[in-house]
């Protein structure tokens, strides 16, 4: 049989990150490289009440085929969610989708031709550099400081790259950096895009889980002229394993959205939907995210404590507000690939920072999670790491490359 | 704004059928325009069962985030199916899908290149053609008689076209004509496709809800050369709402569209996942099909007789032996889209026949549900579309046009 595929199938692998995943699995490991939120926070018992609920009341209606639109009361209730964070939005301006990573890929579908340009912080994040590369996307890399993507920078490439389609940003505790883009910036990027033409895709999977500091209004309430197509998900604030995130935007684009989201899968599990919305009617979404963020807020406090204990002195890492990730940067000279290796031998693991950078520049930073992993796991994991990245530090102060 | 759109968006529109549905939901409308399963045969306390049992035993596990081939418990169950078929198969060469509309999308995703040739049977269901044409396919029409697609149309078609890419088949109680694949057609099926080189997409949605007539087995069956991608459904035999289909096929296949599947949407829900492979262990779904099929013998067969005693004479009409669709064919002067909007304000519905036809040639032919009925508005439905086919069959034959 001679070789089949399109020409696209070139550009897409299985993610090597998913793979590191599997390895990462074996129970003996201390894992701090998925983005998996901690499952024992998952509302199980609600869950169980809103499954027996939409059941015994609309059950044959929770397992038809439905709309591809998405269940109206649960468009309702995240059009409500975005209303509280200061996006001035209705039920029509919400589409559900199967995760976020499918408003994603949408998003690519809809908009991407071949070699147009995307700007993207650098570096971001990868399950999006997969799909939007999918499409055949260039991608342009913005500089980041510790309040997110520089708006200098970003100027300069806009006039550089006259055909950018749009700028993929992660405001809210960015992944992988755990960066959040302060507030004249968010203003700025908008005054941007509106003077060169470009749409700007806000992914926020993060914003709703901020423990420390003031929250800042996303990206999309500063949007004048409906050029800001923002994205969320329930994986983050509820559970990831029910596939629910949404697309707010104009209505104009939500209909071409629609019509390709019905090529792709007709519609969203229609159960999912509807016993995330009974768990919303019945309970106090935001006390069950309240709880979330304590959990958080003393995991990264730890995790940030064992850097300082047990890392060597002087690297450059970030100190999140919110979200699942802090990243480290480390000397030049240390590949994290390799350390990767080096500490999975000691059953520790993290992601590796090179995938995370659309054209493959930087090897010496590591993504490290601290949501998934009790606070007694993150002391020893982090140990086991400080002490590897000693040895290794050391030995090369010794044998100068 | 100037327009963002890329470029495929132009070949993307809602569908027309679907906007159709729309319509035909208003409750005074008797409705055999949709492909819903009935409703009132979903398992809902069975599913009740099995959601509390995930929830109490594997609750957080069925609610993170996990693999994109699928849960391996239901990838058994499914190739355990697959098995008993006539599929010799592993839990490897099965990956799951957010429903078996992902599984036609992916197809195109991983194979079509611009102006790749897809041979299919004349007409087709047209989710299918949608989401190949956004991948710019061009299609190729092969005529089909009572005994499915006609193999020497087929051989000319392969002949004349040698850039095919694959041909797209739906051999058991095909969507839209109910008309079922004789068997030594199967096996000359596979011959041609390994004499041409061609892949054969085999979308089984509608197989196992046979209820009258010898089962047979899937063209896969005789596969020689791993160039049968075989593709199912849990809609049509437990829930669609679910959204759970699934792919088998060869294991470099699976790979590649595991790749593909990871940028679309990470993986497909894992609680739908994890309640239907409960739901399998705990009840004989095998049971729970057979009540499917008693039902929809009977309403097939009231509808097949309202035929007869409503409509006109000599019309041709398929007699299916399982599925869900009875295909009709009026005379040449009849446009069944004038005849549904007259049906329509008579509150009856059915789907016209012209979008099954990916050129678009045929405008006499009408699709009629029979599975989301009962019998008595069966009865009701078809007298009301026999009188206005009669009404506008009078009125031609008065004024000749």
């Amino acid at each position: 049989m001679k070789n089949k595929y399109a020409e696209r199938a070139r550009l897409v692998k299985p993610s090597e990150t998913r793979e590191i995943l599997k390895v990462t699995e074996r129970p003996e490991v201390i894992s701090f490289a998925g983005g998996l939120p901690a499952p024992e926070l998952f509302p199980v018992d609600a869950l169980k009440i809103a499954c027996n609920a939409v059941l015994n009341k609309e059950g044959a209606a929770s397992l038809q085929y439905s709309t591809t639109e998405g269940y109206i009361p649960l468009r309702e209730a995240i059009s409500q969610r975005m209303k509280s964070i200061g996006i001035n939005t209705t039920v029509e301006n919400i589409l559900i989708t199967s995760g976020s990573q499918q408003a994603i890929d949408l998003t690519g579908r809809l908009f991407i031709n071949e070699g147009d340009i995307i700007i993207c912080e650098s570096p971001t994040y990868l399950a999006a550099i997969n799909a939007f590369k999918s499409y055949n996307a260039k991608f342009v890399e913005v500089a980041m400081d510790d309040d997110g993507m520089v708006m200098e920078e970003l100027e300069k490439k806009l006039q550089e790259y006259p055909n950018t389609k749009f700028i993929y940003t992660i405001p809210d505790f960015q992944n992988p950096t755990g960066r959040t883009l302060k507030l004249e910036r968010r203003k700025r990027m908008i005054e941007l895009a509106n003077q060169y033409d470009v749409l700007i895709i806000e992914d926020n999977p993060y914003g709703a889980v901020r423990f420390a500091g003031d929250a800042l209004p996303p990206v999309k309430h500063f949007d004048t002229e409906g050029r800001v197509i923002y994205m969320s998900t329930f994986s983050k604030i509820f559970t990831p394993g029910l596939r629910l995130g949404w697309i707010c935007a104009d209505d104009s684009f939500i209909d071409k959205y629609v019509a390709f989201k019905q090529i792709a899968d007709l519609h969203t599990d229609s159960f999912a939907q509807r016993i995330t919305a009974k768990y919303m009617e019945l309970y106090d979404i935001e006390e069950h995210i309240n709880k979330i963020k304590a959990v958080y807020k003393e995991r990264c406090t730890v995790m940030l404590s064992c850097i300082e204990e047990f890392f060597p002195k002087h690297l450059s890492y970030s100190k999140p507000e919110g979200g699942l990730f802090i990243w480290i940067e480390l000397p030049d000279s240390v590949d994290s690939g390799q350390l990767f290796a080096e500490c999975l031998e000691n059953n520790v693991a993290f992601v590796p920072g090179a995938p995370f950078f659309p054209n493959g520049t930087k090897k010496n930073a590591l993504r490290l999670n601290y949501s998934n992993m009790p606070k007694d796991k993150i002391i020893e994991g982090m140990k086991r790491i400080g002490e590897v990245l000693h040895r290794k530090l050391e030995k090369e102060r010794k044998f100068p490359v």
